[in-house]
């Protein structure tokens, strides 16, 4: 295994501007230290040809271990499925099985080139945190916080999870807080989860605006809509990542602009859910970071971060019905820098001297990529995760080859699927 | 090479009612000729476990050379990319990019688990006739015909396949006649095409309704909308594959019901191009048969009828608003039973006794399979192409193992990149 000290040689590469080309990418410790055009010589060498670099895919928004629910209830309508069949085995979930989720997630993640994701979920949050520590990953972790579901004391796990995890693994852990919902979490509880957290310095995750349901039982509850509402709360001070924001109004762009507020958009599972079109293009178009996130795999059903990229550029043409909304580079800088962003993440997201060792080498020697004309057309239009071939974060090879090198699938595989058999069994 | 006469054992297979049950299934010959459950023994033997069994994915519509022009030109507005890009490169097409193109296109397909596809291109259409014979595929072939193009030459080149291939290859090839679209065939070239075909008793595969341009072109050129106007040209008798579909009256759909008009949705094509949404859904609940295709490759990126089915179940569910739109189940019978019907093919695309043995097995040990509780939901919401492992068609094995039996994939991409050099340098 090379480790922390080599050099990606001749490869061409996605840079931030969203042009591409090829170099020579040196990593030393945890950094990219330098970019060189011509030939390298006696170094650890990762021969570049045929791949495509990319920063990491940061997914900026799920609920790892909900990958054990994958399948379990599809094509239903939300409310069925959330209380009939998720809530019910949820209820059911032990630490093992938080562990055990979390374990598969990260495998499926790294396979499919992920390597950094924001997780809201609980109860045992330090299960997650556990499972980015072994594997190598970066997690934005926060427990998710709903008032009549034992509110106070989750809050106070959200605020043991901060204490004993942000920073942790060498800084790979940060952690949030995760109020729910504007659904689940009335204004004065949301007021006390933003005194916690201002007293921490944590910033905040949290579900925006996801159905028109939500929108019509917020007007119906406060008379205002969820980010009116929220604004009066103190939380988008903190700093905010917003998962979904699908139905917006004028105002509520406004404060999103204000408050600097960062949106993690989930194609797939706004599809899926048929919960409705976030405005994405808008939202760019406007300054905002709009980052990308798979939502859980119970309503995904993967966390394939490649497919959402795919869904938000293609999802944006036929949504504006402008065949140039969200080009393929654009997509990518959602997938990456714009999730690195939505997480608080800096200098990672781009391949550029300075920054995090967090790159992809994409295997273009499948038909799909043929002719390769453009490796960025390609990855996002045409390519599938399974071309993902080598994974670093941090300087450190997560997998090479397909190969996982910092966890044991086979195990996971085996203890998931006893978790799995145990929850669903009647 | 097990070929011809084997057993699928103990394999879990999607029926045409949607259900999943385990069984054996016999191969014998060309066909399917039993189902039975219990010991197999004596037999050659394609072990079933872990493995998921689908009829054959049809792909209804694409261009299949066009694999040569994949990643050429992408997030364009559609006249620039056709004018400026697309037509200068295909006017220097020669009867060996035809070839390499399609074969490059059969190795992409096989490997994705497609058995058929309905190509409308040309000139030389024999040239992918020999590629759906080498190839073991199925292949449903039209001459494009646009009127101002060498519009005679092409109609006879039309004629001419069907006399020569029409029923060839063991009954693989079948032909269509290829009238491009509204815009580039005029009313009275429709009806000398509608003459030839009828003489010949056979089908017809056209664009329609593609976008709204084709619509408002067609309102000042006629005044009628394109299913009126061609519904005037005795092209609808003669049994009609409709591309696309994406803009349609309440007129256009009592014609589609009463013509029987075989429709083929391009979710992806129409989300990249911006074309529009297909009311699927619509056409669905009012019996008409509605396959998937996936265009050419330039405008996919790729010919991944997996992806197709993904997007065809996941558009649907957002475009109404309803999550209980286009199941699981029903994206797979669009992408089997569905395009074999739209094809006009016989006993293909379900799996029961006495049916073709056109089969896939998707291997379903991968993470974005597991927890597995529902196979039809994991293929089309989770899974991805990589998945397909062994790929049958008239009982013979053209993959197993993810190996290529039929075609020669090194030589294929050398011959096919060289012809995507020459046609693409200036």
């Amino acid at each position: 295994m090379i480790e922390n000290n080599f050099v990606i040689r001749d490869v061409k590469f996605f840079k931030s501007t969203g042009e591409i080309e090829t170099a020579n990418i040196f990593v030393s410790g945890d950094k990219i230290s330098k970019i060189t055009k011509g030939a390298v010589d006696g170094e650890k060498i990762i021969d570049g040809k045929n791949k495509f670099a990319t920063p990491g895919l940061v997914n900026a928004h799920t609920h790892a271990s909900m990958t054990l629910l994958r399948s379990y209830s599809d094509d239903k309508a939300l409310m069925d499925w959330l209380q009939k069949d998720i809530w019910p085995v949820e209820d059911k979930m032990t630490r093992k099985d938080i562990y055990w989720g979390a374990a598969l997630a990260a495998v499926e993640m790294i396979r499919g080139g992920t390597t950094a994701f924001a997780d809201m979920y609980g109860p045992c949050m330090e299960e997650v945190a556990k499972v980015v520590e072994e594997s190598g990953m970066r997690g934005s972790l926060c427990q998710g916080l709903i008032s009549f579901a034992d509110g106070e004391k989750k809050l106070a796990a959200n605020v043991e999870l901060y204490k004993n995890f942000h920073g942790a693994a060498d800084g790979r852990i940060t952690v949030m807080f995760g109020p729910h919902a504007i659904y689940t979490c009335p204004p004065d509880y949301l007021k006390k989860v933003a005194a916690e957290a201002q007293k921490l310095g944590a910033q905040i995750h949290m579900h925006m605006n996801e159905t028109q349901t939500e929108i019509d039982d917020c007007l119906k509850a406060y008379g205002k809509r969820p980010f009116e509402v929220v604004n009066e709360t103190g939380l988008f001070e903190l700093g905010m990542l917003a998962a979904h924001c699908v139905w917006l109004s004028d105002e509520e762009f406004e404060i999103i602009k204000r408050k600097k507020i960062r949106v993690a958009h989930n194609p797939g599972s706004n599809m899926k859910l048929a919960s409705g079109i976030c405005p994405a293009t808008k939202l760019l178009a406007q300054g905002v970071t709009v980052a990308l996130g798979t939502d859980g795999a119970s309503s995904n059903n993967n966390l394939d971060m490649l497919e959402e990229a795919r869904l938000a550029a293609l999802l944006a043409k036929v949504d504006t019905l402008n065949p140039l909304a969200v080009p393929a580079p654009q997509a990518i800088q959602m997938a990456t820098e714009n999730g690195a962003a939505a997480l608080g993440l800096k200098n990672i997201g781009r391949l550029e001297e300075g920054c995090k060792a967090d790159i992809v080498l994409w295997d273009m020697r499948g038909v799909e990529w043929q002719p390769n004309y453009n490796p960025a057309s390609l990855l996002v239009y045409s390519a599938n995760s399974s071309a993902a071939d080598t994974v670093i974060v941090d300087g450190k090879i997560l997998m090479e080859g397909r190969e996982l090198k910092t966890l044991d699938e086979e195990k996971i595989l085996a203890e998931f699927t006893a978790c799995a058999e145990r929850l669903t069994k009647n």
